[in-house]
């Protein structure tokens, strides 16, 4: 009878304490890099939002019943560039921003793990300034995330549109086609190679033409060899992105994360329409069906075209928060956690109910997760209560202990029962707490 | 050009870090009296939304252009009764869930400061018990949240829908007529006593029957000789909420509350129709326009709609985020915080650029929050961009610096600047770090 729109989903405690923590730890590394939050309302005008990202993605906006012409956000950046564009002067440059917020797009089906129509978004973006050491920063970011988390192994693919432009180009495709054949190539994880060239050709491209630019996109090597193979193309645009890629790798080294990490793609090309220099995406070759756990990179007109006053260049990335919780989970990476609460009090009596509010609320005092049981109900009933939800301990304030404020503690792991003093049972909880709960 | 729709908001940064700093402190309190998070999507059935909230709600709901019949979610407690009537079995009651997330209301225009379109509700709920204990919990929750910000001198209403729902009765109203009664009594705070009196004649209710009813709502006194006034009434309903009532004040001292907080109040209705027992909201009376900056009640029906197996009783609170920061602003509350950044790592010169990256990254790891200016523009802009961000230091490594391990660092509060050793500057940086950011 009651039901839930197909692609969303509902976070009960077990998933939302996970993901409760993850935030944290995001946000945390968000900081330390100097990072600053911003949040957007999910209602966009539809003229803000069209027109950004592609005609497929165009497709996907869901539209508000309503006359002013209303759309829910579909990504973060191009929210960003409306709030860079109308608040430029309060905002100095270089703006270094984070935005935790959900985004909406009306997918056909669940085609891939942890892709769902209702899903967050944690982007960093770096605003204002064209210097390599922004993409190799936000990389950089990328990268202590998914180690913080305990992610190992992940790739980080780097690609360049500017390279691939060039390609493209002395393949032999026109300037209008390019969008078209970046967005064939993109989905060559999905579909593999032997699908894009499919696609190519039902799009009514010369054999030729599509053979060209799969010489290129088909190359695999190490970084410096594969670079080192395009640069003798003979196109400026290659050569451009070319260089600015080595100077990216060379940042990203003096920060400390080897090359190991970072695998330069020529076949990697971003589904998204804005972007115009590096772009790069994170996979984890464990998980080959679970698509990118972020993905991001510089867009250095899509401000302007809100503003109006020339270019400001822009870099970011995407964090996949669902993704990553997805490969956290195939990975049994999530720890089983049903409760905060360190501790139930028991209800002895409708008669000792006042003793046990207030002792229950000097274990909140004292910084200690506590729930009281809220009726004087059987006390195997508590316990199981307890055991449910996994709360470690249950105290309780019964007739004998009453006078000489005592207290019975039972540890519901082992079943160990001890009476001790309240104030003693207050200090040994207050010892289990982490130092940021206390 | 570029606009944002009419009722909505963007935060900046400066408005955000307060608002991340307070939404900590509330999830905190949360987390102490044992509340677990859930999260639900803004898409809704319109089946699940429509017909809960009353008539006038109803048409506030915004619809998306969508053949399933699809809304954006209006509150948080419509959506929770629909997770508990699906998934009952996995979570085990008493269950205390909190949930921190928008909602949308198609208001006509912004009426009331810190009434907006788009507004984040912090809810607390208690499901699975009719004790009072969790209606006192759930005001002991609220008191702490705004003591905890600093609020002080705000006051709980309290009533109760049985009470009311007496009181209409002997009044002489009809049964169906409640609801369109208890509505407008809902007015009193916007539109005075007069207004209410005149949309009740509006509605076309006899004057007699309209005098009865203001006999009892006008009635101001001490919580105790106000109840003690209602209990002569010999109505079965207005018994047992007064009843009701009592305990709950009880049971709140017991948890360390005293009387001086809750002002029982007769005309207090709340606006929604799936309230059934005590209901109770925040004001601060030195900002009177400003509304409840919490509000809630029981609602022991709602969930059983979605469920069908009979009751689940049910009782929470919605902390109004918005309106609590409103109010703080209003009352020059807020702190300054314009970026969590303690230091900006100065750029000397592009040949030193490896430096000032390597350096950065050490201070992250000490967790410190850093930024590097990411170009090597000339100091004194470097530094005015540290002072237009409000970080307090700036660090330096030039020519003169590298070769001993050293660096210059420029306190931009004092303007004063030494030379130390690098790892003395992480040392003294690490001490300006809060506990919970080491």
């Amino acid at each position: 009878m009651v039901k839930l729109y197909r692609g969303m989903r509902d976070y009960l405690p077990r998933e939302m304490i996970p993901r409760e923590r993850i935030l944290e730890k995001i946000r945390k590394i968000f900081r330390r890099w100097g990072y600053v939050p911003i949040e957007t309302p999910a209602i966009e005008m539809l003229e803000t939002l069209l027109g950004k990202y592609g005609d497929d993605a165009d497709k996907l906006i869901y539209k508000l019943d309503h006359p002013d012409g209303l759309g829910l956000r579909y990504d973060l950046t191009v929210p960003l560039a409306r709030v860079i564009a109308m608040y430029n002067q309060q905002l100095p440059k270089p703006f270094r921003r984070y935005q935790i917020q959900p985004v909406w797009r009306a997918e056909r089906a669940q085609k891939q793990k942890g892709r769902f129509r209702e899903f967050v978004q944690c982007d960093v973006d770096i605003i204002g300034t064209q210097s390599p050491i922004a993409d190799a920063e936000i990389l950089a970011i990328s990268i202590e995330i998914l180690s913080d988390l305990g992610l190992q192994n992940f790739k980080i693919l780097l690609n360049h549109r500017q390279i691939l432009r060039g390609l493209v180009h002395i393949s032999g495709f026109s300037a209008d086609e390019e969008f078209s054949v970046l967005r064939s190539i993109d989905k060559w994880d999905k579909i593999g190679g032997d699908g894009v060239r499919e696609e190519l050709e039902k799009k009514g491209y010369e054999r030729k033409t599509i053979e060209k630019i799969f010489e290129f996109i088909s190359l695999e090597n190490t970084n410096w060899n594969l670079l080192a193979d395009l640069s003798k193309i003979d196109d400026e645009r290659v050569q451009v992105g070319i260089e600015n890629i080595r100077k990216i790798i060379e940042y990203l080294s003096s920060l400390g994360f080897g090359q190991d990490i970072v695998q330069f793609s020529p076949r990697m090309a971003r589904g998204l329409d804005y972007y115009t220099g590096a772009i790069f995406e994170t996979v984890l070759p464990e998980l080959p069906n679970m698509g990118s756990l972020t993905g991001g990179g510089r867009y250095d007109d899509l401000i302007g075209l809100f503003s109006g006053k020339g270019k400001i260049p822009a870099c970011g990335t995407t964090i996949g928060l669902d993704r990553i919780i997805s490969a956290m989970e195939e990975l049994k990476m999530l720890p089983e956690s049903h409760t905060y609460t360190k501790v139930l009090v028991a209800q002895f009596s409708e008669k000792l109910s006042s003793v046990a509010l207030s002792f229950s609320q000097k274990l909140r005092a004292a910084g200690v997760q506590t729930e009281l049981f809220p009726e004087p109900k059987k006390l195997a009933k508590q316990f199981a209560y307890a055991n449910k939800w996994n709360i470690p301990y249950v105290i309780l304030i019964g007739e004998d202990e009453v006078e000489q404020e005592l207290c019975v503690v039972k540890d519901m792991k082992t079943g160990q029962q001890r009476t001790i003093s309240q104030n003693q049972a207050i200090q040994i909880l207050t010892q289990t707490l982490d130092t940021n709960e206390r």
